[in-house]
């Protein structure tokens, strides 16, 4: 019956649907009426979850009803169950040791400029900025080393330079109001930032290629973008061993997608994925209109967390090579994007 | 100083030591003088750390004083701190929905066959298994579905026919006296788990073929091996967005093995990784002789564990593909292998 959403859906969408993909959007349509949480819960693409959300009210399947979606068929779907830690909200790390850095954090970023579309912006809970330094500093990549932040409407680089824990830590950015804030916190607080405007369509300039041990950055979730921006993380790493950490979404990213990225990783730059950390990125929700709201099968905004990604670490091998080519043209959206 | 050792370790034990192995090394030493732990920490491959040790004995950088490590030289070393959440042991998911389900497993466990030598056994901690178990549900592989169990001296069968998630339980194994105690549990407990005696080396049958939803297994780390034991659980899968777990260590496979390994999966077998969790996996000392023995560079033998994994979980895509050709020779041993 449902047989005809698959098939329509890579044509109306773009994005390939397999049974699964509608079984887990009937599972989370069973515990929430909510749209965002369907999408959160399913880790399906919002594109393709709208998609089949609308196909299901056609169907009549579904009902819209005060913006709830509500199931009215017992159709068989996915089961999920929850068992993630509540102490670390499931990434496995604690941030005990930064607790002192970590209020101070809470403090100073109030005064931080609003995410804005223009840069594609949208940033991370402060527990989640700490919780990566955690994590990167449980692998070694982060006391004594350089450590270069590729984008950082997140503030990674206030958090670390707050631990006192990098040798060095750079800042490329293309928000001159983000650079601002960075530099005056950094000032403020002694934490010795680099921080410079900068666009990352240009190539890495000689000053910052071979010259880091760690790389962070969240790349733009198309195939050009995610090559461009991890390409260019890699650029600046100054030998094998050294380690990249960045955000990957099931939200914005179909898994046939993650699996030409992965190969990008593997075959063409020569590196080696050594952790994949589901949902240990949360984002807090953001304001302005984006693609989403209008995909969305129903007239509400998210009103709990819902944009999560996955965190990946990967470390650099022998022969390992990034990518620094020039930029032209919009890289930055394809069929699965829906927060641009 | 140290690059003569750089230099002479892929000669001499055919694994690649890079300069940050080295430093790896150096930063454990400061914290443990175990041998055991020090392969733990650092997260080289068993015979480079030995090596690496046997040659800063050489030099006198390290001493052995009853059979402990000790650094006599302040060298630059990596610095590593642990944030590991102690709730969930950096696991992410916590098992209080099975509780009862864990405190039966505990009891009944006592009775199983010890590890033998002869397959390469070795198994995991019981809250290892049932972590596995919580991950599994919570990513949607186990409720209603059928699942096989490629080799099991984790007794993962039984956990899960405890738990009651699954519609049906395979286990292929080929330690008879494995199959025979799973077969006993099962008929005691009514867990309807299908345990049969198999070698792992000749293809999948065809009553097998193409009928599960999630596989689980922990290959011998050698390219072969695991090119034959993923390959065999992709083979018993039914359709796209199936999922299969294996854990894969550092103990026993260098970072230039784990890129051929995710190679294999994504090119070969058209697999995506969905997550890579460090050490979810906790093995228990086990007790027969084994090559780790010759290689450490003193008679100690393991106090605490230190054998741990990294747990993957792939998902198939369409045109996935498997692996089933006979396997003929030894397969199971390369230059990086210590367990066997």
């Amino acid at each position: 019956m449902l047989t005809d959403i698959l098939k329509s859906a890579l044509s109306e969408t773009g994005i390939k649907a397999y049974p699964r993909s509608i079984m887990r959007v009937i599972g989370a349509l069973k515990q929430t009426g909510d749209f965002w949480e369907i999408v959160d819960i399913s880790d399906e693409p919002l594109p393709l979850v709208a998609y089949i959300l609308k196909k299901f009210i056609e169907k009549g399947i579904v009902r819209a009803k005060d913006n709830e979606l509500v199931l009215t068929e017992d159709l068989e779907g996915e089961e999920f169950h929850v068992h993630r830690c509540i102490e670390c909200d499931g990434r496995g790390v604690v941030i005990d040791d930064f607790r002192k850095e970590f209020e101070t954090f809470m403090e100073l970023q109030k005064n931080r400029p609003p995410a804005i579309r223009d840069y594609d912006q949208g940033y991370v809970t402060h527990l989640t900025t700490f919780s990566r330094i955690a994590v990167a500093d449980q692998k070694g990549d982060l006391r004594g080393k350089d450590v270069i932040i590729l984008g950082d409407d997140d503030l990674v680089s206030i958090a670390l330079g707050l631990t006192n824990l990098a040798k060095r830590i750079v800042v490329l950015e293309i928000d001159s109001r983000l650079i601002d804030f960075i530099k005056k916190v950094s000032n403020e607080y002694g934490l010795d930032i680099e921080a410079v405007v900068y666009d990352l369509q240009k190539p890495i300039k000689e000053d910052y290629v071979s010259s880091f041990d760690t790389f962070f950055t969240d790349p733009p979730e198309t195939i050009d973008a995610f090559r461009a921006f991890i390409g260019r993380g890699l650029v600046t790493l100054r030998s094998p061993r050294c380690a990249g950490y960045f955000g990957l979404t099931r939200r914005e990213s179909s898994l046939d997608k993650w699996i030409k990225l992965q190969e990008i990783l593997i075959t063409e730059f020569r590196v080696v994925i050594t952790d994949i950390l589901h949902n240990f990125n949360v984002y807090v929700n953001w304001d302005y209109d984006m693609r989403a709201f209008e995909l969305s099968p129903v007239d509400s905004k998210p009103k709990t967390n819902w944009y999560r990604s996955s965190l990946y670490r990967i470390e650099t091998l022998e022969g390992f090579k990034g990518y620094n080519d020039e930029i032209t043209g919009d890289i930055y959206v394809d069929a699965e994007s829906s927060t641009t």
